[in-house]
């Protein structure tokens, strides 16, 4: 099989994308960080994301970008596969820190398409064929066409999955029309995932048979999603409806607040900051919620028994 | 409750969304009409969806869409409840639309917003107000985004359903999330329906509890997806896993004919053609499936066991 | 010449996109549209365009539409041509109001793609040369991407334009790259009239050679559009200069007012209310502006030296 | 006035955007970089904009784009200004490159909104507004709206034009009501250079006293450039005529050739290459015209008189 190549084996499960604990817009807010991760494992996830648009990748310096990876590959130290978003507008730069990340530990990385020239599907096949064979580790591709401009086609997806280095895609267009398309097409590859980035979805997806999701609120609340997860392998439709209306709650309290682009990192950011897990500091130039919002959030989180 | 308002109560299942059969642009298929209404509800469908956008409602003359509904309420006779699509850029067509369609039996209207100019969200508060006070038959929000280049946010739908005469949504986006944040946010109003429109998500979202699906595919196979519904319905997941990959392959074959926007009316009514159905023409502007795509569509029917 | 075919001279210079006086959602303001009639007429303008987008003509009734027609063909009475917008979704629609148009003295009509389905290139090619067929009357291309989500493409203009029956097209898309585009693609096809539809565009397009413009707010100032199009039509830099000034005074005065898609349909109504020449009342589901903006525009028709 | 603060005087001419020579996707074609210089300077042009969108920069890796910015800096020699863009995702490393450039003599830098969130506009405001408080040289927006999702609003423009070290604007939305509204809300600051980014519209805006254009064709014929502004300079219209005639020339033979997003690009560095100035290949991912294209582009060299 072709992951065999890698020695990586097909992801299942809940990876949470995890948010990036800062001090200002060029230091790691290194203390946070160890406890997020701390926080995020003992919830039983099964893998973890760093660096993808939930930690704000694009807009961080590399070098804070090294030290996250190198920092959190050592406290992660194999309990679960780290994987590392090595997505850029400049080829090499991509490569570059695909390497760094396999020499830290990292177990896959994912790239979205280049995100400033939009490109073509055929220029998507030669651009990801390239990059896979020049990784050093194994890829996911990355849909996210509400930021890059252009959505991966399941008939590009389809071609790329043959490529013995691209193991995976994570989908997070939101259409859950497109998402079913490529599991379709790909059902007799069973071992290359695909997994749903719209955490709302993850419970009737994996009920279906999906492999799992990326799940943003997994940063705040790691075990509803690993138990809805678990529900839904097991065909438990009560406990998956359950869990399901859990997260729709969160969804409602945390990510509706403010009314930007950039609410949804806002929100679990300042909800991470009034648990007490780490800061509410954005990469510039987003601020962090004003003080009526944070309210918002704190009176929130109470009423979801997170706070007293 | 509001339902008992217009005596219509809540709707759930699958209703298809039927097709136009057309011997020309102004002139209906009278025969493959009255085969096509009988095959559809042979399947043991929950309603009949006339008018819609894969009834290219849009783009037939009033004195057809007149015709249409007066002969197939007549056909149907109150075996299910017929709803009508009255979305017109005109708020006074619609209106005498809706009359009209009431005066032969329609159970209920469907109304996307008007899509010439588009509205900001306080004018669709007003306008689909407006349109509810003004409509004798309860009304349906239609959220169609591809089309009418709006969406009909989540608030606004909460808003729009607190009306006693808006009993209910037809999302036709696509977006996951959105779909069960409407459900959510709704979730204490049980008898506002909410429909999927994308039919490949129909068995995953009636797992999860929501009212049903306006299918496309069922013009084809009716049965299929209320089978489909029912084994949701009753928590059966493999066999939901069965019959959704049935949908899956019956959506890869027949609607991925072609590449224009239209090909998914195209696919339809050239395969319900080769069944001997109805008629395979479409409304003016947008031509028949070549001979070479018919052929390929007669392949695939084959391929799925309809015909020999 | 293919204009003989019709009898229709090539249209230059500046055509006002008539606002439609209205009463009420089904009537016009029969009084106010006689005055804005002569009003206009006075101001010099080279023909009169009748239900485009500034007309609102898609959320009109046709009842309202015809009278609207037989009235201004009567008053109008062939001082200058009247061009009628025939924009329909559904094709005999707009066949049959031209006929109308034609039996009322319009020289030509006016269609933008059909708005609900977008349709591909090829298929833009085969429905406007059916229309074009179908017409009594010469024909222009209504190029307007942000209602009806496609462009025509410079390659299917050109395509087009040798048609017969094809005698120029109206660019409302604002894309001044576009525009020189037609006009050089078609530079020797002068007959062949090219539109600015963006009057804020039209002293320096005419200044380089183009046909004119569709000036909406010459339903205010039809004058000042007119000595603007003479200054250039004379390469009279300087009155092109202090003409354009006052065209971009009004628009930064009046069409800024408001926040939707439609304030500048609201600007200009609000105005010709105040300034006497009719009502305000906008199509349904338009409401005019509130008396804070309606006070505004009066302020500022004060500042334009309009209202003492 | 605020110039003075950077010694900047304000910037009116034709700018051209240069493209990057490239041997790879990491090396600049050092000779052919040393010949497109003394190319363009020859042609009398005003400036040269290096690393813009023509100039592939967001796909380049900086090494590379210092060694650019270096080796130009010292060749120019302070014959015209040199602008550099910055634009970047990541906040510090704009400032960081402008440092650079300024120690190696840039004029002046150039940035775009960031461009994988997109900002809404009170966020831009904060954005220019630091990003211009830490550079080190002044900086002009740039207005991109095709690849970074977000128009920076005519408001939003006035706004930041306050700011002592913000100079100018560079427009490349093709939208020409845009255009004219930026210019007219800033008439009475006729320091802030508003530059227009269409090369097929320099002719008329500067005929209306326009600051000049950003015009990539000038990689190819710089002189035709510098003639058509000069000649609407001096309000000589049949010269403007004449001049835009042959810049339409060059855009419908050049630019149309290929049909990706980067066909533009792709134009230019065939011709450059075909013209023995430097070679044609492009920035990772994207590839040279194969040879069917070349040869194409060779023809139409020969027909505008440039190759035998």
């Amino acid at each position: 099989m072709k992951k065999q190549v890698n020695n990586f084996n097909q992801l299942r499960g809940v990876i949470p994308p995890m948010v990036t604990p800062l001090k200002d817009g060029e230091r790691l807010d290194v203390e946070g960080l160890a406890h997020l991760v701390e926080h995020i494992l003992a919830g039983g996830v099964h893998g973890l994301f760093l660096l993808g648009t939930t930690g704000e990748a694009p807009d961080l310096p590399y070098k804070l970008r090294r030290e996250l990876v190198r920092r959190v590959c050592a406290q992660v130290n194999g309990r679960v596969p780290v994987l590392v978003g090595v997505t850029d507008t400049v080829f090499v730069e991509s490569v570059r820190f695909a390497s760094f990340a396999k020499d830290h530990g990292a177990a896959a990385v994912v790239a979205a398409p280049p995100y400033y020239f939009a490109a073509g599907q055929p220029e998507l096949v030669a651009y990801y064929t390239h990059l896979a064979d020049a990784l050093p580790l194994p890829l996911f591709l990355y849909n996210m066409p509400s930021q890059v401009k252009v959505m991966i086609d399941v008939k590009t997806v389809v071609e790329l999955a043959k490529h013995p280095n691209i193991v995976g895609l994570k989908d997070s267009s939101g259409n859950i029309g497109y998402f079913n398309a490529c599991r379709y097409q790909l059902r007799n590859q069973p071992d290359f995932s695909i997994l749903m980035g719209i955490e709302e979805a993850i419970g009737e997806i994996v009920l279906l048979g999906a492999h799992g999701g990326v799940a943003g609120g997994a940063n705040l609340f790691p075990r509803t999603f690993v138990d809805l997860y678990n529900a839904a392998v097991a065909h438990d439709v009560d406990r998956v409806l359950a869990l399901h209306e859990r997260v729709m709650h969160v969804s409602s309290l945390i990510y509706g607040v403010g009314q930007h682009n950039s609410s949804f990192v806002k929100g679990v950011k300042c909800a991470l900051s009034l648990m007490g897990i780490c800061s509410d500091v954005l990469a510039v130039p987003r601020e962090p919620f004003n003080p009526a919002n944070r309210a918002l959030i704190r009176e929130r989180l109470v009423e979801l028994g997170v706070l007293a």
